[in-house]
């Protein structure tokens, strides 16, 4: 079984990168994957080091996308962002940029078009990253999430993309936002070495917030092994991410959800 | 374009089955689809009566599934079950029985298996669907339902048992639950003459509930008619079905709420 990355965001209530990165290091937490604003907040040169002195590997950063915006302008600034983006993963030997490509523009309901502004964006940043040797993970995120982050839904859909795009491509799958998919057994063989990264957490009954109600894996219905097994034997090799986004673990110790991570990573993962 | 009908949840707090079959025929409604609930507290023969007496039609009848269960009893009261809304549906002279096919058994992580009981439920009640002249119209419900409500997900797994089961089954597609998926346009083409109901709603930003917060035609991102004109390409001529869950429009009065479905029928659909 991989090793156990620690997503940033699990703790960004009480822990900024300093703290996290310690706390990995501290716990005996192996990688780690920082969100933009916290690693911005700390600096990319000095967040860089402290990740290097501390001997952990970065399982990804998120993250890049949001591409769809109502206008031309608002479509370049986004693809400027996302070369910011790559520039900051390749300082960070990131092993991957997780990839949330965005939901529809504002006011439209034109899902064709948001997604075609996705593949748009995702070409015209590809010979950057390719050029840093930084890959795109495209992260399909769980449909209920369409409108307002990501129109890319599925797994079908993200190996669709990155069969157009090529080489520099791959996918990060969450089992938070794949596990539903009928689709789930073949599309992860099909992705064989395109999977980039491989992220955990639960699904609640009842769920409570579209976002922000994800269970520690274990804590829900998920059968995570199971997924997990799939990956592995699609040929992933890398680090098992715990991406909790939660109101309600946001407001528990951050070293009481390192060690609790640390024991569902061994039991439920 | 169709013809409208009710689903009488969507005003379910306030009209029982009398006053909705009242209401649709005071609006000018042509369709209605009831609940089971409402049903049989008015009675199957009163209301088929008084369905049949104000000149409408039924478009489906909501609903039969739920097959999963932990254990072999469950599962055989639940095939019971459907076998008195089949006989319910033939009654009313109903377009459809429309399935909500079930999400996991309590306590269970095992999905394959909740949806192999909802493939074998569905064939144990087939033949006296058939007998009946009854179709079974399998819905797809948005992934977000599949644990507690449908592990049927996508308009291509329901198709793909379609094609299992054979006659006597289609699909009920419901913009809602559909609208995200890269598949919808393959899908629907593929469906043909097996559509056997079309219900609309829309899909708020936020969306605040994962199963009551559905809004009216046009009040949200769904893109309603390009999904209808899909359906209509396919062949379908049946009522566009109004099925709104929603804690806010439940406030409303019911005659409001029939005034703008009116509405939105002519403009949003």
């Amino acid at each position: 079984m991989g090793p156990l990355s620690l997503n940033t965001v699990t703790v960004k209530q009480r822990w900024d990168l300093p703290h996290c990165i310690e706390g990995c290091a501290r716990h005996g937490i192996p990688a780690i994957a920082p969100w933009r604003d916290v690693l911005q907040a700390m600096g990319v040169a000095a967040a860089a080091k402290q990740i290097r002195d501390a001997g952990l590997s970065v399982s990804g950063l998120c993250r890049g996308g949001m591409f769809p915006a109502p206008d031309a302008a608002g479509r370049a600034a986004a693809i400027e962002d996302n070369r910011r983006a790559i520039a900051e993963a390749q300082a960070l030997g990131a092993a991957c940029l997780v990839m949330v490509c965005g939901g529809l523009p504002e006011g439209s309901r034109d899902l064709e078009g948001a997604r075609a502004m996705v593949a748009d964006g995702l070409a015209a940043i590809l010979p950057e990253a390719r050029a840093a040797g930084v890959t795109l993970a495209l992260e399909p995120l769980h449909p209920m999430t369409c409108a307002d982050r990501s129109v890319l839904t599925t797994t079908a859909q993200a190996l669709d993309l990155c069969d157009a795009l090529g080489a520099g491509t791959g996918v990060a799958l969450d089992v938070y936002h794949i596990w539903w998919d009928p689709e789930i057994a073949r599309q992860i063989a099909r992705a064989g070495d395109r999977i980039a990264g491989f992220h955990v957490c639960d699904w609640l009954v009842p769920t409570t917030d579209t976002v922000f109600d994800r269970g520690l894996p274990g804590e829900g219905v998920i059968d995570i092994p199971g997924i997990r097994r799939m990956v592995e034997a699609a040929g992933y090799r890398g680090a098992i991410e715990a991406e909790i986004l939660s109101h309600r673990w946001w407001q528990q110790d951050p070293d009481l959800v390192l060690t609790l991570l640390k024991e569902r990573h061994a039991e439920a993962c």
